[in-house]
């Protein structure tokens, strides 16, 4: 679901070349689709920050792929050292997403585990299974939130359901198919008549430039707005579903996801529409109560919100928009609180975003052996 | 106000040529501050329509500029009818803010009034008129609201007032001074403490183009911050007030704004911090009972939404940010109903906003005379 036609994941393993993981460059988008080599786990780090990668599930890969590359790096006789001290400056690299650490504590346990001298292997096969379950784990989710869509429809008698999401918790956040997008992707495949509108998410607009290419490359109708809109538009009835990703949920429902998504869901709270979150359960930190106050929010170069990427003349670069004497705050992420939250859709079913609802969805985690 | 240390007013007549109505062109602000030239009427409709002017107030008065240059160049034996015509084609340059029509319709009675074949000199007058007592009006509006904004400091004993306004409701609105920004420079001349966080207001970029230039220029502490950014803030106790304006307000209180200043009012009452609107009685719509069913929404050109001004290498022009195959919706303005309004700060006084408290401020407008 990435480039239309092809079988694209977000990161992979070069072909014929084990020390090179490729990725694609997400800030060109969508003038320019560039692959992008890490060679070393300082570039992974690199790609982390400057957000070459981005999206809670793509994070947490490329810190996967980023450990192996460290083994791969790491001097003879100390390779476990060397990793668990580049797993310490991976884990820096952004601080809001929990899922960076959950990988890297798995791709610890398997350092640990590792009964040979030499761990890449087993860093490889780690890195590699992390990615592979987490195209499964964004199909469960589509087939769970395909059955919102489908009920939607049938209210609407095939008349096209309206959903909102925010920032992109698509294909590109995820290694392939998405959270949020996955069941987007489920009914348009379907042949349900779906139409999506795309908030354009200030400041890195990850919606016009991310989330709107890649509805385009799949043929899924959409309309890009402004994060203003969404409010006007719920307000007169023209969304019938939000549907956004997380970068941590707290094991009471709270959740943390991309600045401004706490705005929707005040608006879908007033208009009575339903507001769902749509996650792998690594996103959740089941050490956190109370996500406002709990959760470290990033905040981010503030040449992000002065500085607009673009496309003029053929050549890709950024304007300045804001006067040079003035100030500037850039907060990456916000927390919706539980109650503006009507559902979870995980990779084991849509839960309450509550505590006993995220109790259940622990049980039937366990039970399922994750 | 509106350049630190002149004079400046927002539209003025060219000093020694009464044929020129002279304005600044607020598209190129913040990185030019260029005067525009109007010698027709229709000069004035491009300005409107183009958004060289914006602002109920500033939209008011340079309708009224207009027909004085329509009168102008009208023929003799047919003026009012000229002017006339003239009006029909002014009042359709934007739909929402119900001051243009205001000014119109004052116009057109001084049209109706003149007793002498020239008219031209009357609608000088009024002209003139309409911008003198926007001036007062700002005054009153700063009055009034700075005691909010007292009561605030007191409470806060001194330490820093946080105010959140959304697009520009300033000087560069009205003829100077502002509606919202009154009495943030009252409060600031008065050396009370007190920062504004500016939401950068796209598609426009109202904030971050206007607000801080002028909040810049007039050295009021002020941080830019993007339009998802808000409701964090107010989860967090970082914002006191919020002071906005408003380009036509029902008789019942709803009030239709920048779009997305709906969102901003759900935060703020959804953290119990105080929502005030700004505005000149004449903004207010005594023929409408539901905003949100009868205040048209302007749908302006998309261009606005994919295309970005700003500066780069010293010169300004616009980047593309959006795939050549998305679809854009551009919707103006939204609707805050009266419900998430905590006051409306008039020329008058502060009133509730609700039919009681309207027909208040209404009773004291026609005791004043107005």
């Amino acid at each position: 679901m990435i480039k239309s036609g092809e079988n694209f994941r977000t990161i992979w393993l070069k072909p014929d070349d084990a020390g090179t993981v490729q990725i694609i460059d997400q800030r060109k988008l969508p003038h320019e689709f560039k692959v992008h080599d890490l060679r070393s786990y300082q570039d992974g780090i690199h790609a982390i920050r400057e957000m070459l990668v981005r999206g809670a599930p793509l994070i947490g890969a490329t810190a996967a792929w980023s450990l192996y590359l460290a083994g791969l790096h790491s001097p003879a006789g100390s390779q476990r050292e060397f990793v668990q001290k580049a797993a310490i400056e991976i884990g820096a690299s952004r601080p809001t997403a929990v899922n960076l650490r959950w990988a890297i504590t798995r791709m610890l346990a398997v350092v640990d585990a590792a009964d040979t001298d030499d761990i890449v292997p087993s860093l490889l096969r780690a890195a590699q299974a992390i990615c592979d379950e987490d195209i499964e784990i964004s199909r469960a989710i589509g087939r769970y939130g395909l059955s919102l869509i489908e009920e939607i429809a049938e209210r609407k008698n095939g008349n096209t359901v309206n959903v909102l999401t925010h920032c992109n918790a698509g294909a590109l956040a995820t290694i392939n198919w998405g959270t949020a997008t996955a069941p987007i992707y489920f009914a348009h495949e379907k042949g349900i008549d779906i139409h999506v509108w795309v908030d354009e998410t200030r400041p890195r607009n990850q919606g016009s430039q991310l989330t709107a290419w890649e509805l385009a490359e799949n043929n899924v109708p959409h309309t890009l707005i402004v994060d203003n809109a969404g409010g006007h538009l719920m307000q007169h009835g023209m969304i019938d579903l939000c549907l956004v990703g997380t970068d941590r949920t707290t094991r009471t429902g709270d959740v943390a996801n991309k600045i401004g998504t706490y705005l929707k869901a005040l608006a879908a709270s007033d208009n009575n529409i339903p507001f769902y979150v749509a996650l792998p359960s690594t996103t959740i930190d089941w050490n956190i109560d109370d996500g406002l106050s709990e959760i470290p929010i990033e905040e981010r170069d503030t040449a992000e919100v002065s500085h607009v990427y673009g496309e003029a003349d053929g050549s890709v670069f950024a304007v300045n928009t804001v006067p040079t004497e003035t100030r500037i705050s850039n907060f990456a992420f916000d927390v919706t609180p539980a109650r503006l939250v009507t559902g979870l859709i995980t990779e084991f079913g849509i839960f309450p975003a509550s505590e006993s609802g995220l109790a259940q969805l622990r049980a039937k985690g366990e039970s399922q052996g994750s």
